[in-house]
């Protein structure tokens, strides 16, 4: 992912206020010389992953343990000082920005795989471990942990389970929520809710984790978490398709779910003006499959065995080809062809090719999809006619992404791009956000995707569990 | 299912409370004369699918809308008035029992199936529709709604939204909250909380329908309710597998999810004491292996292809004989020959040969359970030496039942059952309800399963959202 918006510099960068540096030396208490750093110190980071400024707050301090998370925020609630909890700063909606009268709580040291069990297929982990090391740690026990995104390299599980993350292949196997079995959260007030559930059943009670998953750190701090893991996948088969259709695109879908029973990985639609970007010079990839078809879908299956399913995936798309659903296809027929497919999908930095493109993450019912883009780009056109613009997506879960780059612009058309591309989805229930959360970036479009009465219902969760309103302020929910 | 206690007869049975009978008039005004019962005429129902007695309350409305529905709660919120909602009545836990000073409101009359779309795959549904009513509905359409349970002709979506049902299939498909997209509730003051999402990913804040998915009614009244469907699978194999030790058991587990490749659907376990039960007479069953094996297991796949399938699960049970992994084998050949396994492990009521058996439903990690089976049968036989007693259940999910008849007994051993399996499981984190919900039976359990922190955090949010506290009072959470 790519195409991240700076912020503009604040006036009091590099200098936390005087009542932050107040809570300082009782802070150095809880987390030691190791665990705090000042605002100069803060400023020598990256604001994140996709970003070019840097990373800025009055404090932060870095805790060892849940148990000095408890601390930090207990003596925080008393002195009614704000907390942003940061993972690893690879959200894409400013979630986890910071202001010079803030504190900013990184998990980044507690990054412990503390279990994976083979038998009950759970591991449990610290919240500050990233995703990827995970992903490696449960491979060498011939197991599989599903969530998977570009950003598995520096993003941690307890980000993923605050933004409840998506990734690839949530047709198959869910969100984050899906994976998560328990999680021990810090409550605004510093009490330790842990309720690190290990079992897939569990119906005593309410399910509390649910209340720390895609909330964005405005409930509590997430500091340990029980995911569900999977036993690890014998074959993976991989296709490209060129649909011509867009009513084909929606019947592949259904056909490959039906007949691929349950080993559909992956559905992710190239429109073409994407396909044409990332398949053409200066991008490094080649075409596969020739340009001029409308879509280019990836197909995915990960199955139990390679022979076998090797060639049920060969059948079915042959099938599907016989049928006349999609116009032609080329199989993945190695590991070095199948990376040179994905990377075709994942080489969104192309989209930064005319200056830093507006990324967007809507989710909108399937049978919508090819008006609203339609729409959406004639809009845009209209507008600004030379506008840059490439669709792609996980349609397979009716969640599409779009770059935009107006030409001449920096980052002022944002808002009125944000306008033509948020506002139609209120006619058929779409989401602002499929995946990325809404942070501070899209919190006033929340009402584009929900209901007063629902904003209503977060104010008062977020009033019961945070009645002082530390955590993560201004994020998801207006400052009142 | 079955095996339920009745409640002890109340004195004031077939009377409603003058408090009560004061809101008649204006009860009858919403609903109308059509949408109320007195208390004489609630006395012919049947308090529920498993039950011997009647039903009991003051007065029970059965509203017609989400409107009507509001509109009795802002009459009851106003008037302090406790309300137990209602769905099919075949909950296991007692927990949506009525007093004479309460009324019921029953979800009977909001059964339409509003909206069935095969290319969303959703289903739109009002919470009084019964589960097998939109099996049917949506398999006319070539879907599937993959939630199974026993209850399936009388069960409503509501009631299994607000007790998130387990069932059959949740190895494969999860249980009910991964199969809700979104949730129209109304609060306890009458206000109408619609969150009814369609899209498989929507991080647009907080996710709402999580507060009224397995509460019990304690937050909420469901309403309507979107659901996800499937594509209906094309094949569908079954055996009955015969092991001798346990650990195999644990690692056929293993072996199928990784050969299957996705397409496992069930993984249930008989103890022998079950399978013996259940394959001699009196009972129907004949055995379809020998007895003298320790444990009987039913595996199943669903996939998309029926020769493919088939030809996939022989191999692949062939491979694990030759393994060792098992002593024998019979695949259904047939879809009489289905039934007839599945007939077996759905054949509980045999349990109740010695008189009403007392039914459980625990969950706690696989590699406990040999041993945990072992000392509750010890602990029990050390009780009562002749003690009646199976163990059965959904073992890829963690979920045991055990039925339980202590000889010469009624309901009074009860609570002295309870204790001895129920206290062993705070040792590895058990849970006292796999998938059965809390109710009033479980409640003062509650606490082996939960923390003080996480029972505290739940009567935070019941105090948030109910705060005069007039939903399913004493469900879940004990009365104060």
């Amino acid at each position: 992912m790519a195409a991240y918006p700076a912020r503009q510099p604040q006036q009091h960068e590099h200098a936390a206020t005087a009542e932050l540096l107040a809570l300082r030396q009782a802070l150095l208490t809880i987390v030691g010389p190791d665990g705090l750093l000042d605002a100069v110190d803060i400023a020598q980071r990256s604001a994140g992953a996709f970003r070019d400024d840097a990373l800025q707050a009055g404090l932060l301090v870095r805790p060892r343990s849940t148990d000095e998370v408890a601390q930090v925020l207990r003596l925080c609630h008393a002195h009614g000082q704000s907390v942003v909890p940061q993972g690893g700063r690879t959200g894409l909606v400013h979630g986890s920005d910071a202001r010079p009268d803030q504190l900013i709580l990184s998990l980044e040291r507690m990054n412990r795989i503390e279990q994976i069990d083979p038998l009950q297929r759970i591991a449990v982990v610290q919240a500050g471990v990233v995703l990827q090391a995970l992903q490696d740690a449960v491979a060498e026990q011939d197991l599989f942990f599903p969530l998977d995104l570009g950003a598995r390299g520096s993003a941690t599980l307890g980000g993923n389970v605050a933004t409840n993350a998506g990734g690839n292949r949530v047709i198959r196997y869910g969100m984050t929520r899906d994976l998560v079995l328990g999680v021990e959260a810090v409550l605004a007030n510093g009490s330790v809710l842990s309720s690190l559930n290990r079992m897939i059943k569990n119906n005593a009670g309410y399910d509390l984790k649910q209340l720390f998953i895609g909330t964005e750190g405005g409930l509590g701090v997430v500091t340990r978490v029980v995911l569900r893991l999977l036993e690890r996948p014998r074959s993976q088969n991989l296709a490209l398709l060129a649909v011509d259709r867009f009513e084909q695109v929606i019947a592949l879908l259904k056909y490959f779910d039906r007949a691929l029973g349950g080993a559909l990985s992956a559905f992710e639609v190239m429109w073409s003006d994407f396909y044409e970007l990332v398949t053409r010079p200066p991008a490094k990839g080649s075409a596969p499959l020739p340009h001029g078809h409308g879509w280019y879908v990836l197909v995915e299956s990960q199955g139990g065995d390679i022979a076998r399913d090797g060639q049920v995936f060969q059948d079915v798309l042959a099938a599907a080809l016989e049928d006349g659903l999609l116009a032609d296809a080329v199989i993945a027929a190695s590991e070095r062809e199948r990376t040179a497919l994905w990377s075709l999908r994942d080489d969104v930095l192309q989209t930064n090719r005319h200056g830093t493109a507006y990324m967007f993450d809507v989710s909108l019912p399937v049978a919508e999809m090819e008006r609203y883009v339609h729409d959406a780009h004639a809009a845009l056109r209209a507008r600004w006619p030379d506008v840059h613009l490439w669709t792609f997506g996980h349609l397979g879960d009716g969640n599409l992404h779009f770059a935009v780059r107006p030409p001449g612009t920096d980052q002022e058309a944002r808002p009125e791009v944000e306008e033509i591309l948020y506002r139609p989805l209120a006619a058929f229930g779409g989401s602002v956000s499929a995946e990325h959360g809404i942070g501070e970036e899209k919190r006033r479009y929340l009402d584009i995707s929900r209901s007063a009465a629902e904003i209503a219902a977060m104010r008062v969760l977020k009033q019961a569990l945070d009645p002082k309103g530390i955590l993560n302020p201004g994020k998801v929910l207006a400052d009142d």
